[in-house]
């Protein structure tokens, strides 16, 4: 039985693609914490991170700090935040979360953001992204 | 105006010294949210993780994969979660924290564990990860 991200890796659900590579996928998630708040996914699906091998670790880290640059440029904050827990869906993922104080890095609240501002949010750090490290990077353009 | 991570590294400051190589070191974090909860820091000092060099970046989640390694054989917990805030102090560290559900990544809480009991977690942890990873990785024996 696929996750929910491989679902959305093979285009079987439909997602906020931020951002593509050949091995990992980045998504607007749909209970953000903040705005931009965004998913890195390896496309190996593993449940645990670091049952990931080495080599695909660090490659999922240099990818999330792309992400991260692009989601940085189109979000007022003071920096990227990262977390991996990992309880709710059993494949590995990157939570990146544009803070501005310790306690905005808090999953127990959620935002309600309009469908219209998430694809705004979408529009503009897929742009971002694609603009810093151009459509090669991109799979979804 | 060296980061106390600095200070530590350079062994000006006593720290819980867990691992350590030629780029990182790691230590208990002595407000700890978990028993076993450790920060891996570059021994480069930058304020922002992703104004790391993205090879930089790669190393550090490689070197904290094999910390969180040594951690979980020694902590009771489902898995090793992951966070970066990087409020406090100046200079970047990824929190590893043993975790068994999502609230256990909660920097609200943190625990009061004695002297005699973070030696122990100190000792245990260094010993697994030197087993691990071999003296070779480890500056401090």
């Amino acid at each position: 039985m696929p996750s929910i991200f491989t679902k959305i890796i093979n285009r079987e659900l439909p997602a906020y693609i931020v951002a593509e590579d050949t091995q990992h996928i980045a998504i607007l998630d749909i209970f953000p914490v903040k705005e931009g708040h965004t998913l890195v996914i390896p496309k190996k699906e593993v449940d645990y991170l670091f049952d990931l091998p080495p080599d695909d670790v660090a490659a999922l880290f240099r990818f999330a700090q792309k992400v991260a640059r692009a989601i940085e440029s189109e979000i007022p904050c003071r920096r990227i935040g990262v977390a991996v827990v990992g309880m709710e869906v059993p494949h590995a993922h990157v939570h990146l979360i544009p803070i501005n104080a310790v306690t905005d890095l808090d999953f127990t609240h959620k935002l309600s953001i309009s469908e219209k501002r998430m694809k705004e949010i979408h529009q503009a750090i897929k742009n971002k992204f694609n603009q810093l490290y151009g459509n090669s990077n991109s799979m979804e353009n």
